[in-house]
């Protein structure tokens, strides 16, 4: 019951009010898989350059995630520089080198083409399709895109819309693909567009879901310490497909579960740096966590 | 057991997306009195002008909101004029005519002394303080407050949180007031002001308690249409007050129910322009509201 996820693998550059690191592993694959990896076998489908160091592959080996779609190019790996302030919540770009980037190519291997779960992480539309036409049968696409690829290739995204089960994108996100304004007018309006099922993440105010017919809303765990935000959305991502792939049957109680998890689990992933503290997670500390959810949620029946 | 409301009572004229509407029955003592009285009888400590009808005033009596301590003054009754556009969020004022709030001199009648609750709602906090010293021993003082006071009477505004028992803030407000960009951070500031509890209004994404312990979280009903949000604060407050009001014990158990009661009162009042939504709220449309958020959070045990 394997999960494979198809994006970027990166080196990051990022400043936040807690500290400047350069060159650090990350990318929407690497956050993705870390987080499904908790759970699940995991297959990851990207590139990277000759710069990349053996040691993340072996890091990836270790979680049992198969680096066998990674692809090595002779080019430098992707890289993103940059740097959150104040309440954290958006991220100012620095730089991009888009890199080997340019000319990917997603192959995916055969050991990874009979995954239940494929995420196609933020990347080009129709590569995204590319990638979607080479499983055998998923048993859920779930996508993840982001307003560069609203604005400038709206028409390639509706296309790839088409093809998955589940949108995870984020309230703004949502929004700018609808042209709404009221995020619960435009959720059903992004049904009409293909997907079975959207999941909304608001950061610090939690998440969203809606499965056609009923909305699912769970609040986020209060942090005070938010040390660096990237790569949230990724292992909230990647901790909802993991989850799901051990699920005897995904249904809305599962989706409910799952959503929770990558709740979780991107709580943990921006108490720090890179996959600093979401490499540590393990299903100890995510029970404790859930437990915690509890407490933070727990109410008596209400009498009037 | 009853809740007595200090605050505005005003005519409001509205434009939103949704219409236009003109000196339109409004203030934050109308719409936290108009919630308060679900539950319990309710006192206002308020003023008007002359121009103020009459049948504003036996709306309040057929409610059980005794005006006993609201003063006719021979001048205009505050009048508030503005507009909401986009995602609703952020009212723009248009115009503030203060007029008889200029000569506000709060005389809390020997009826409403003895009330179990006090809201000290949004106005100047020096009278905030003058109003609190005439009750006799209120089991619970609530504040509200906004970033009028906080920025123009800082110093003002903290002596009157020395006097109460629950800030009631939305996050921007308990932002500015500590000078911290994390809400989670801020919070337990905040609690070294004097409150002994806090309770955050997040609009569309719930709200947030602290109790200098342990945190509470609710998520806001989905809403797919909000006509008008003026008041949403205000009868988030009165709806905790009055639900509190009649409760055995004030404990946390008692206002994680409250809050979550506060919430779904705002949520109905958002529905329509004035209180033309709140005030058709009763026990049985507030249960099924209940029900519907049980079902729009529930969760089935999760295990790893």
């Amino acid at each position: 019951m394997s999960v494979t996820i198809i994006g970027t693998v990166a080196f990051d550059s990022i400043h936040t009010p807690f500290g400047t690191h350069d060159r650090i592993l990350g990318g929407s694959a690497t956050y993705a898989g870390t987080a499904a990896s908790i759970f699940s076998p995991v297959h990851l489908v990207s590139i990277v350059g000759a710069d990349f160091h053996q040691e993340h592959l072996d890091y990836f080996s270790a979680r049992g995630i198969s680096t066998e779609g990674i692809f090595c190019s002779p080019g430098q790996t992707f890289h993103w520089k940059g740097a959150y302030s104040g309440d954290m919540n958006q991220a100012t770009t620095l730089q991009t080198d888009l890199n080997v980037l340019l000319e990917f190519d997603p192959q995916v291997p055969a050991s990874a083409a009979s995954s239940r779960i494929v995420i196609l992480g933020n990347i080009d539309p129709s590569l995204q399709r590319r990638a979607v036409a080479q499983f055998k049968h998923p048993e859920l696409v779930i996508l993840d895109s982001m307003n560069f690829w609203i604005q400038s290739q709206k028409d390639s995204l509706l296309e790839t819309l088409q093809l998955i089960d589940v949108l995870i994108l984020n309230d703004q996100e949502i929004k700018l693909l609808t042209g709404e304004d009221n995020l619960i007018r435009a959720i059903p309006r992004v049904m009409t567009m293909g997907p079975k099922r959207v999941i909304v993440k608001k950061g610090e105010h939690g998440a969203i879901m809606y499965n056609g017919s009923e909305f699912f809303a769970v609040p986020a765990m209060p942090l005070d310490q938010v040390v660096d935000p990237t790569g949230a959305g990724d292992s909230f991502a990647g901790g909802i497909a993991g989850y799901l792939a051990g699920q005897p049957v995904l249904d809305e109680s599962a989706f409910r579960s799952a959503v929770l998890i990558g709740t979780l689990v991107a709580s943990f992933t921006v108490q720090d740096f890179s996959l600093n503290r979401l490499k540590l997670i393990d299903k100890t500390s995510l029970l404790e966590a859930v437990a915690q959810f509890n407490r933070l949620t727990q109410m008596e029946a209400i009498c009037l």
